[in-house]
């Protein structure tokens, strides 16, 4: 095969066959097709697209670049969450302790913030301790021990992914649903798992702005789910706002600890039930997803998800006395609270900015190489709807620097959106598809 | 600026302002921007487009990369003629002395073969002791002497193209108006010319097979150029057949001096005739096309252009020798008449595969590192129309190589395409935009 003539026929719009993709996706891993060639490649396929069949079979070489972890050692149904990543998104957390302590597997691969989003494994490691880089067959052995183990992608999973990412993060070609879809779902059916539930964030604070591209993308993940046999449910759900009222990263371990003790019951608690709940019925622990949402919410309800956080925690190497006292957890320097200078409602928020803002703070990192404050951040004492006076309070900042905490306060007032009646709020779930 | 939000911006399908083209090539130029960055631009422009303005800036950024001819002590018109390449095309050999003894300056920069097509510095190269490669200041020597010059891209001729050319190349990025318009017309006006006769192939043998393609690249270039206050005059001709009846540098160098001599007057002639006769109309030595053409006829049979071709020969080191007794050019080892297996019309050939053919014998090169043999190639003693009995001689092959003469032979016979009753001939000039 010729990469030249491979390339020609993307640019004219063709389709690929299952060999050529295999082709392309070995010799570039194996460095045999410049990356030069492979841009141009990614910008065609941007451009052109691919079908159902082509994104399943470039899912499948990119999953076959790397290794398979065989969970055919335990016995019952095994099932993960993927979100597309969003601010304040920390259903993860959450969810784990829920879905394990019903008895079904949770083996979690999980990503780092970058930008305006966080990630799941710097959350996890602002828990002193916890370790986030277990090798895999210590990692099999917290699965099999507690139900759940939550770790980041090692070298061995999908490495034509880290590879790929790595180039279409610097040639503008990230935004392709073939491209989303096969990194995604490359990376989640090496975890050996028989079901998924997808998290879709559409808005402001999300990489999909529009619903139309989520629910595009939502089919594309759902038809390559399913060419490898593997059940999938989708949630399209809000991203106008962030999710919960806690940014950054022990702070939002902390609004994770409120929630899985039932002390928390806001839009996080609502779409961490409604996951948790899907994942459950996929494991045939529910016999609707309603169901599955009722056994969720029994699971904090009697202190057993909490108790599963404990497990996993110290599994992994946290320290649980700050998981079972979050007020010993060390503060920021500062803490300053902010008053909103105008009055009204609380119509809309750029999400993408608070992102920023907590970034700011030093919750996030803007290159790879930037270390994160894990007690920095912000924590909101209004949401969307609700009505501000002049000077009231709208939440406060943490951070080490209060030059830092002056710049955020500008951004976050910036995105803030006010009307003088009362606003319709955004639904937090948008769609489900089964 | 940002390169990847200016990769991003064409990919969305927006315009370039100058600032942020001209960014992009210094930057590239100077290595500042890699090379995986640089073709997913490329195939973002190739499927999305540029507009005139884009274009002409692009023109112009790749024409500053390096030098441009300055011609000012040379008081009369300059006039030059590109074509985007065929089979057998080697007017530039003639036009450029018939133009030459007219009065006009006819500075010329050409290309080498690759693939399927000749290139007019290979032909001359085949006149022992022919030099393309002369110093700019040679070469203006040269110019100012005899009118005219005939040498290769130097170095400090919009550099920027040589290596965006590399990179198309590679990268399935070749067939894009606006690159191919910008590649054209930066080094055409790096030559300091007042105006310019394109020649632009269509059909089977050519790079744009469909006239409307054709057209499209005219109109870009035609704006091009305007903008660049030259005067222009396109030909869209055909290119469904080789032109002339010889193939082969030296072959075509011998085709050629027949023409100049009066000798031969085939669509080769044809053609000529028509070019030249635009240059000259562009120099003002004719009031019209049709009278252009009519002067440089008068200057094959007053001998006048013949003797200009023994005169640009002399002046760049080849020996005349050869020109003025051609039959003691050294002969390929084997000579071979290829006999017809069928009988009919001729109805059509494929150009390409003639193209290839010719390179089988040894006068091309498949890759930059070839080496090619001058005495190799084709002679055709019938052209579309004609009747063919079977085992009547259509050509001849030369190559000193008796295997490759029944490779080549095979191509050929399988590129002709038989009728019985006799066909519509294509029209040479399809079309002349002034």
């Amino acid at each position: 095969m010729n990469t030249v003539e491979l390339i020609k026929k993307k640019r004219d719009g063709k389709s690929f066959t299952d060999d050529e993709i295999s082709f392309l996706i070995n010799q570039f891993t194996r460095g045999k097709i410049p990356d030069y060639q492979f841009s141009a490649l990614l910008m065609a396929i941007l451009l052109k697209g691919m079908n159902a069949s082509e994104t399943a079979a470039l899912t499948n070489s990119m999953l076959n670049s790397g290794k398979i972890i065989n969970l055919s050692s335990l016995k019952r149904y095994k099932v993960d969450k993927h979100s597309t990543g969003g601010v304040g998104d920390k259903t993860s957390l959450i969810i784990a302790p829920i879905v394990a302590a019903v008895g079904i597997y949770v083996p979690m691969i999980s990503g780092r913030g970058l930008g305006h989003t966080g990630g799941t494994l710097d959350k996890l490691e602002s828990i002193p301790g916890f370790r986030t880089d277990l090798s895999l067959s210590r990692s099999l052995k917290v699965l099999g021990k507690c139900g759940s183990v939550l770790i980041g992608q090692t070298k061995e999973i999908a490495p034509a992914d880290k590879m790929i990412y790595a180039l279409r993060d610097v040639t503008a070609t990230v935004e392709s649903i073939p491209l989303i879809t096969a990194s995604i779902m490359s990376k989640k059916l090496a975890e050996g798992i028989d079901g998924l539930v997808l998290d879709i964030k559409t808005g402001n604070g999300a990489f999909m702005k529009s619903q139309k591209d989520s629910i595009k993308l939502a089919n594309s993940l759902i038809k390559t789910a399913k060419s490898f046999d593997k059940e999938v449910i989708v949630f399209i759900t809000d991203m106008n706002k962030p999710l919960g009222n806690y940014l950054g990263n022990w702070l939002e371990v902390n609004e994770s600890i409120k929630v899985l003790q039932g002390k928390i019951k806001n839009d996080l608690y609502v779409l961490s039930l409604k996951l948790a709940g899907a994942m459950i019925y996929l494991g045939k622990k529910a016999k609707t997803l309603q169901e599955g949402e009722t056994v969720a919410k029994l699971k904090i309800e009697n202190g057993e998800a909490f108790k599963k956080f404990l497990e996993i925690v110290e599994l992994q190497g946290g320290d649980v006395n700050y998981i079972i006292n979050p007020e010993k957890y060390p503060k920021s320097k500062f803490v300053q609270k902010i008053r909103s200078k105008k009055a009204g409602f609380l119509k809309a928020i750029n999400t993408y900015q608070i992102g920023m803002a907590s970034l700011e703070l030093g919750a996030g990192r803007r290159t790879k190489e930037d270390l994160i404050d894990h007690k920095a951040g912000i924590v909101f004492y209004k949401k969307i709807g609700d009505q501000i006076k002049k000077n009231e309070f709208i939440c406060e900042l943490h951070s080490d620097s209060i030059t830092k905490i002056k710049s955020a306060e500008h951004m976050i007032l910036e995105s803030l959106i006010f009307s003088n009646t009362k606003p319709t709020l955004p639904k937090l779930i948008k769609k489900v598809i089964i």
